[in-house]
């Protein structure tokens, strides 16, 4: 079967082009060429290939944006939404009303949860769960009578959003150009722990021993009196798939105990299934949050919907009332949708049916090591990640990794290549990223792997053509 | 047709709510009692009534959450949301993608605004819409080389969110207790247009020079070149339903034009026909904001949808690439997410072929004028709002519009009443607020009035038994 086999539509491409580049604006739009090109449209989609408007089929390396797990075209999760919107479209989640859906999905989710994160507050996406997180620790602190504990440690080329707050916590520089952020008051920033970009000579344990050593000084230096939390992906997403050296989140975790620090878990990417379990930071981290945020894979992208999930013991303080009458005045209009919890409900259920973990337990190491065998194309400095979250870092010399000129673009020439031979992976600066539906089989893999190395080659022979590269 | 006869349902009532009590953790959670009473379970829902999971029905003057605007069981935006989902149900927004609702939508919802408001950022809700209005404005004037014109000047009661920058430009006092906001650095607070509790002897008229001299002064006081924007509901929501005098957002838009700061207009309540027409900033009001937020009706809250509408010369300042390679860094996943689109398209597509702002238009004043009936009623202070946008004001005394002690909670009390009646109106602290569906009929206008009429009347006999009033 050809995943990327055209298919014949009727939709009117020039005319959905014109309405979207006279009045949508999109994230991250690069204006200077939008008018120009416009869009792609995305007009339908099956299994683990999307279909652009005029029929060409391309097989998703990007599962949407790290979010489409289960596969396009679920029948189930869509009649399971349409079902609840007829029965009980919506209802406010405010004060002491719920929803059959929520409540059930309350329940579900933290059982699935590393153990003692047993409350849940909804949201509709990865930015305002981590908003979320962040303003009800403030919360704790101040009920706890300890209101300059308020200071978030965060990482360079973390990515936690796009509120004000989210972008904040936010550390890939990139992302700030042109925007304001929250000031040092509330900020501190510490090292990536980037193990391919670490100091010349240093093993991936003294790399370690540093990272960590980074993060006590910086308490330290702020005072742990004035530290409420650390935030950190368990593999840095769109900060480019930046796998900590091994026994990393333990260590920074058992610092976080020693001095009265909360640690945050940013699992909007990780869980769900990508790393082959529900939620990664136990499983695989060995270590317990005491908040986990997730959204993404959580309904596999069918409605917006996330989570901040918080342990008993934050949820015994901030469930203390402060005064009579007075309310804990946080949450959202759409916090427990019914429509998203029960797309959210059947996500779970199938993937618990299919053991998608298990599917990538199994198919994830096979594709970690295909993608690996890149490695021996002269533009490949690193290919790093696991499972389902994994990159490519492309480089002008793997010994220096020095990069090619950012005018050369190599990401999104890489990811234009691949796109043109039926593949679409993510370009983020110099790196190719792929993040595809969890329900990839082997047979795909190879596909999307050996569309890449054709699309590395042909890039590489053009880039020596042009003069921009030796080779 | 009796609107909330009993009907038979099969739910275990007990199970969901222990689940509920044990896992959720609900917006304005009241913790003081939450797990000894529990969450009512909506479990059904059909045109403008509401089933608990007993099957006890009630007639929703709360619309949601200011949000159903066309009701519930509507077959066609759940068979619209599926056959989008099944089609296509997700893909990314970002760089040069869309979706076929996402064009579509953008282009519908910009032909509905007032004048020049051409382009539109998709989230889903309605502090994601403020949040993002307020960081695109950041860049604005990071992009006009204005880096010190940040403030926002945003008003006490006005309610905006609760994002960590949301909630900063919320101006509740109640909804800020326990938790921390953004510095008057970039926020500034000026009076609410609260005509009812205007400083006794003057005339609407005078209370609109003061207000608007207030505005003018606070700008003088903090300098034209330190103030970017001021942002407004239309008619105040959750901080009371607050009618400005007539002419005031006309009046404060003219100074924003004179000193070059930013009108944003908050209508993520009077958007989508609340007040009898699509947006109300223009139509209404007589102004054309820079910015437009709307939420809520946008989609008749069938699924998470917002949308932050800029107009052309805003855009134009934005839109110029700020260097090679750099993007305009701001959005998130679930923004113009196919799904919610197609709810926002097939809610607009029902609210113009029913002619659902006609029906506002016509039947508004209708209600108004009912609800100005209970004004005979010794415990009603103020009956206001518009069309279907109405509240109550309890009082402990009219002639001095003195409140009744907190601990009476009489928002409460008389919610509860109306509800054991089977009719539901929401509680803001001593009022209580009506934002039903769109389609209410005048005879279910009568239920809701005359039922609030024996509620309200009930809690005063109530209240004069327990010595709490003299009457």
């Amino acid at each position: 079967m050809d995943d990327t086999a055209r298919r014949n539509f009727a939709y009117d491409t020039e005319a959905i082009r014109a309405k979207d580049v006279a009045h949508h604006v999109h994230p991250w739009t690069d204006f200077a060429d939008f008018e120009k090109t416009g869009s792609m449209v995305v007009a339908e989609a099956e299994g683990a290939t999307i279909y652009d408007s005029e029929g060409q089929g391309y097989l998703d390396g990007i599962g949407g944006l790290w979010c489409v797990n289960l596969g396009y075209g679920r029948d189930e999760i869509a009649q399971a939404m349409a079902d609840q919107a007829r029965r009980m479209v919506y209802y406010s989640s405010f004060g002491h009303h719920t929803s059959v859906p929520a409540a059930e999905l309350a329940a579900k989710v933290t059982g699935l949860a590393p153990a003692g994160l047993n409350h849940v507050l909804f949201g509709t996406g990865g930015s305002m769960a981590n908003d979320t997180a962040i303003r009800i620790v403030h919360f704790y602190f101040n009920r706890l009578g300890k209101p300059r504990k308020k200071k978030i440690i965060t990482r360079h080329d973390g990515y936690h959003g796009s509120t004000y707050l989210a972008m904040s916590l936010t550390g890939v520089a990139f992302d700030h150009q042109g925007f304001d952020l929250v000031g040092e008051e509330l900020i501190a920033r510490i090292s990536a722990p980037n193990c391919y970009r670490r100091p010349a000579g240093t093993t991936e344990a003294e790399f370690l021993d540093l990272l960590a050593g980074e993060f006590e000084a910086k308490v330290l230096e702020l005072g742990p009196e004035t530290v409420a939390a650390f935030i950190a992906e368990p593999i840095m997403g769109a900060g480019g798939v930046v796998v900590a050296p091994a026994g990393y989140h333990r260590r920074i975790w058992e610092l976080c105990r020693k001095y009265e620090i909360l640690y945050i878990a940013d699992e909007v990417v990780t869980a769900f299934g990508r790393l082959g379990h529900f939620f990664a930071s136990e499983a695989v981290f060995g270590m317990q949050p005491d908040i986990l945020t997730c959204a993404k894979g959580f309904s596999s992208a069918y409605a917006p919907l996330s989570g901040t999930l918080i342990s008993d013991a934050f949820h015994e303080v901030i469930s203390v009332p402060q005064a009579p009458g007075a309310l804990f005045t946080h949450g959202f209009t759409y916090s427990g949708h019914p429509v998203c919890c029960a797309a959210g409900l059947k996500t779970i259920e199938i993937m618990e049916r299919e053991d998608i973990c298990g599917h990538v337990r199994r198919v994830g190491p096979y594709f970690e090591r295909r993608l690996k065998s890149l490695s021996d194309l002269p533009l490949v400095g690193d290919v790093r990640g696991s499972h389902f979250m994994l990159c490519v870092e492309n480089v002008a010399d793997k010994e220096t990794k020095a990069l090619l000129p950012g005018e050369v673009q190599i990401g999104k020439r890489i990811a234009a290549a691949a796109q043109a031979r039926g593949v679409l992976v993510r370009p983020i600066a110099h790196l190719n990223v792929l993040s595809p539906p969890l329900i990839l089989t082997e047979a795909q893999i190879d596909r999307m792997v050996e569309t890449l190395r054709d699309s590395i080659l042909a890039v590489q022979d053009d880039l020596v053509r042009e003069g921009h590269w030796r080779g």
